[in-house]
């Protein structure tokens, strides 16, 4: 035989619950990008990875192999005043009002560190970074890598489309999302890693979420998501830590694309909700201890405007204008409150979704999202509410979708007479 | 939403544990069949199934939507001397040395019955009974509708290619043979019953084979699809019944095409291996039985030539020479005895993998098979063996093919001092 694997065999191996060998692993990642093995069978093997799971090792050598399938980034020859950049990132697995890589990407910049972010779109219920900025009039995530390097060097960060790294997740992220094969936690794990080890970071800290709004509904899921991830990124070489975060409510009082973009303009300004500041300011502490940096207070940048500067600068090099007005949907309705008492628990994961039906998030791959499409949350969890006064709001470019919206609220939030017991944002710290 | 179903959610349902409901069923097995459901889904949902099961209710539904995928015939209407034709069939799991068929048929023709079969073709090690009867020069089971029923009522059989039987079986099956998704029991049990609900008999007896030659290796498992199968058929309408028929030994002593239809006229001249007469006058015997056919005596048929006759009408009718001579493959090797002693264990298997080697099988579907391919067997287990007598002789069409046949017969057999106890051939009979 020329040819040292067969798909069926490599499929059997893993149906039967074996261990796939690096070779297999690397045979099967190279033929799947290059079309070689068909997606019947790479949606075959995923299957039965779903269901038979991956040994840490076969994680690891998967990811590797996803990396490998394009190029790897790397931006250590890069200077500024003669020294090596303070390269690191952050990820999070996904959350209903996580706007938070806007606010700390700028902080973290003005503290010092160099900020490559390979940022990725909306999927189902959680919202994409690059959709909430592309918002902002005229911001294009697709730049060269030329133009990353000058943003490195020049501002210190650049947000860019994952495009072009990992092709081969790319693929197989589109495959699993019809097979249903997605919430596999090597199959997240590996997909995550892979394009984070290609950007070009040299340390990562990974906002691992816990709760309704987590593709991962448990904490021992998310736990041992944090710990899978963490050890690919050391496996890789790249200093790694995670924190476990809660995401049983939306973050923040918005969700959606424009309406989060103007929630970490006023963080930026040193204001915004205190959620939404407290997880920027401690993802930020993580990074700049993971990139070696010492001595700068993030807290100090949203008060003294150095963040917001740093913000401006990235939006406006990638084209956009920060100071332009951003897009509303032009249809409104409102929730209203039923009777006085305080806000109870509100649903990330149905929040998540009512904000996906409004037209922020897209049904299929490449769909158009509605950059005004969204809703803001006047009342968190244990705020007092009156009678009558208004709960939520909501915005959408096509009235027809507030039925759809408006159902996946309801039963999702609740007044009640007495507040529930405020939740730990951050959970824990894993490294 | 005016779809009542989506394939990611199906699949969801059965990679969790779930069960399907009918119209989820229904409703796959249509869109599949039209091309709606791609392949990546289908081979998802099988991987789903052959790892989570499906439960009897389930693989009932299963079937009925492959056999409502194409047309059932219906052969109810036919009279033969004014009474309605006894239509009875069987089918065999697949075995190596299995042309049971072959010789069965004619005889229960010649007791009156009326066998409507859609044979198969080889898959794997096993040999299929239209491949060996192809290897007859001129004879051909692409027949139509009319001529089966013409045949039906004017000598009592036809064989005829499964071909637009139960389509949505066919595309299946080719799908399950490239994703590692053949060996499992309901998946199994509803290609074998679709097929032969669809063919339009009324009884039918089912081989189900046991042991290392066998798709599903334990007696269990076996014992496990034999009732599977009953059940689909007795649901069906059709009076069903199985044996459980030893398969670690290879049938009688030639395996291939021709030289299995060489074998099966010995059989029907009166003579030939005891357990391929064995088999062919127990499953004779069933088949009448289940057709209500009383009185006729199988043996006899093949004592008087009668079933001989019927053997040669059928060959006739569907364009075959009955008379002509057989192919036999140009290049010949032969394996000899090391030593004086007892032939042991001849393993199935590894036979089937020798012979399929030499040609007489196929790697990818639609291939063409060598007729003059196979293998002889000249001392079957418990039979004398002196030092440097032949054991067995390969036929083959290319001489390249013998290394990989010899490696394969490698260690599948040896000549011991005690005779290993004899196996019964017919281990259960489950109706």
């Amino acid at each position: 035989m020329s040819q040292p694997f067969d798909a069926p065999t490599v499929i059997r191996t893993k149906r039967d619950g074996g261990v796939l060998s690096d070779a297999a692993i690397d045979w099967v990642i190279d033929g799947y990008t290059h079309g070689r093995i068909p997606d019947e069978q790479m949606s075959a093997l995923l299957m039965a990875i779903f269901l038979r799971g991956m040994t840490g090792a076969e994680t690891a050598r998967w990811t590797a192999a996803m990396v490998g399938s394009g190029d790897r980034l790397d931006f250590s020859d890069l200077r500024r005043d003669g020294k090596p950049l303070a390269l690191v990132d952050k990820h999070s697995t996904g959350g209903v009002g996580d706007k938070i890589t806007i606010p700390l990407v700028p902080v973290v910049m003005a503290c010092g560190g160099a900020v490559p972010q390979a940022a990725g779109r909306g999927l189902g219920h959680t919202g994409g970074t690059l959709d909430k900025l592309e918002s902002i009039p005229g911001f294009s995530a697709e730049i060269s890598t030329a133009q990353i390097r000058q943003q490195l060097c020049d501002l210190g960060a650049a947000i860019f489309a994952a495009g072009e790294l990992a092709p081969a997740d790319r693929k197989i992220y589109a495959l699993r999302d019809v097979t249903a094969t997605t919430e596999s936690l090597p199959l997240i794990a590996s997909s995550v890693m892979s394009k984070k080890i290609a950007e070009g970071a040299e340390a990562l800290v990974l906002d691992t979420k816990v709760g309704s709004g987590a593709f991962l509904k448990t904490e021992t899921e998310s736990r041992q998501l944090a710990r899978t991830m963490v050890d690919l990124g050391l496996e890789a070489g790249l200093v790694t830590r995670a924190l476990l975060t809660d995401m049983s409510t939306p973050l923040g009082r918005t969700v959606g694309n424009a309406v989060e973009v103007q929630e970490s303009l006023e963080v930026l300004a040193g204001g915004g909700p205190p959620d939404v500041v407290e997880l920027t300011l401690a993802l930020a502490k993580e990074m700049l201890d993971a990139a070696g940096i010492d001595g700068a207070d993030p807290a100090e940048t949203l008060r003294d405007g150095s963040a917001m500067d740093r913000f401006r600068g990235l939006v406006a090099a990638q084209g956009g204008d920060a100071a332009a007005k951003l897009p509303v949907g032009a249809h409104i309705e409102t929730v209203t409150a039923p009777r006085n008492g305080t806000m109870g628990h509100i649903d990330a994961m149905a929040v998540g979704l009512a904000v996906w039906r409004l037209g922020a998030g897209r049904a299929v791959p490449g769909e158009r999202v509605q950059p005004g499409a969204g809703l803001r949350i006047h009342r968190r969890p244990g705020e007092p509410v009156a009678a009558g006064e208004t709960l939520f709001t909501l915005y959408t470019e096509t009235r027809e979708r507030f039925a759809g919206a408006l159902s996946e609220l309801d039963g999702a939030w609740a007044v009640v007479d007495a507040a529930p017991p405020p939740q730990p944002l951050i959970i824990d710290r894993i490294t």
